[in-house]
């Protein structure tokens, strides 16, 4: 078997995307090893020379490139049936799409207004400019305005994060008693946070803020096992 | 096997409870069919008597009584596992409590906005006062001061179900290809404002309003199986 994975990379070899996070967890679930090849925003042409378009994390196994996390999640789950299973059968994969919805288009961007000022200093330098013009273009304003009011946006999160807590006070993993996908993916969004910014985004405790920890010690404690903000403290002033 | 359901009832015998809505397709998708037992508000005491608490419905199995419908769905699968699953193993069992979580705190109360008012007509006229006096006190205001601002409610369940409309434009049930337990609880809420108001919630056509269409369907037209709003028109002023 050859399997290479293409992820992004940032300031001194941070893995500062989220969707790179949820496909390490899930490579991990599988007990896969592939190769990690790192790519800078400057290496975009490489990646859309081999798959046609320019988002990564993408996968190469075996000689078939496969693109789009959704989509390799699924490739490994049905390349791979008899290692440990991500979606638990067909309804847990169609409930961890719905998830997966629910956490790109409700949990990040709530998490985004928290952390883009910040995440900028985990990019390399060179990579600076062009992550605030596109993200500044997006947004309409920038950065440091998009997360100015920063107790209003905490608020946000803990609004939209409150069925997490209350799923999370009942069981002790979104996938029931055992984490699966849907536990890596939506976690990937926090660490995507812890990475990225130096202020944590759970200010209280609770069931969310156990779960977090317990799915960075996952797997030999792959959550800590690249630089992030709180152990390297980098940040503009010395955070 | 002797099953029993006792469920709520409202005026001429509608299913009022979007509880008892997620049990009656449970069931279903099960193929047992059980006696309905017909409860009223002024039933509770019965209820009490039966189970210790005064929520319905509840379910009397074999001499077992079980309440709280996510434990009578968990108590179906697991006695009879036999039949057609309603969770499709312990990862689709985790993920569909979890969705329950945020049906139940995040969908319902956004729906609540929209039916409330209309509601009380398609209760027994005997339970209307208890009805109102008890959700007043809950609401803080009248329940037509609830609900008097019906376009900002639509704009907020219409942004509360987009992650429901992206998952559906991708697949046909929130469980994937075949629906599920999950299916049922997302949709009892529906259900719930069709036979509560004759007013749709869903003011455009999209891919949740057809997966809507396609669970009233389910099970031999069992969303059609009792009076309801829109063949009734029995509201106050004519609708």
């Amino acid at each position: 078997m050859a399997l290479v994975v293409h992820e992004r990379v940032g300031l001194d070899g941070r893995r500062i995307s989220p969707f790179s996070w949820r496909l390490r967890y899930a490579l991990a679930h599988k007990g896969l090893t592939p190769e990690f090849v790192p790519t800078r925003f400057a290496d975009v042409e490489r990646i859309r020379a081999l798959s046609g378009q320019h988002y990564t994390p993408i996968i190469v196994d075996d000689g078939q490139v496969v693109f789009d996390t959704w989509h390799i999640a699924c490739h490994l789950e049905d390349r791979y049936p008899a290692l440990p299973s991500l979606f638990g059968g067909a309804m847990g994969r169609g409930l961890t799409r719905w998830t997966n919805v629910w956490s790109d288009t409700v949990l990040a961007p709530a998490m985004r207004r928290l952390i883009s000022a910040d995440f900028i200093w985990c990019i390399a330098p060179e990579d600076r400019a062009y992550f605030r013009s596109s993200r500044e273009k997006m947004f309409g304003c920038s950065l440091e305005e998009y997360c100015a009011d920063r107790p209003h946006w905490l608020a946000q999160l803990h609004l939209v994060t409150a069925p997490l807590r209350a799923t999370l006070d009942e069981q002790p993993f979104l996938c029931g008693a055992a984490p699966g996908y849907a536990d890596y993916l939506v976690f990937s969004v926090f660490q995507w946070a812890r990475i990225g910014s130096p202020r944590d985004v759970l200010t209280e405790p609770s069931s969310l803020q156990d779960w977090r920890e317990k799915l960075v010690a996952l797997h030999g404690g792959l959550g800590d096992a690249h630089g992030h903000y709180p152990a390297q403290r980098t940040g503009p002033d010395g955070h």
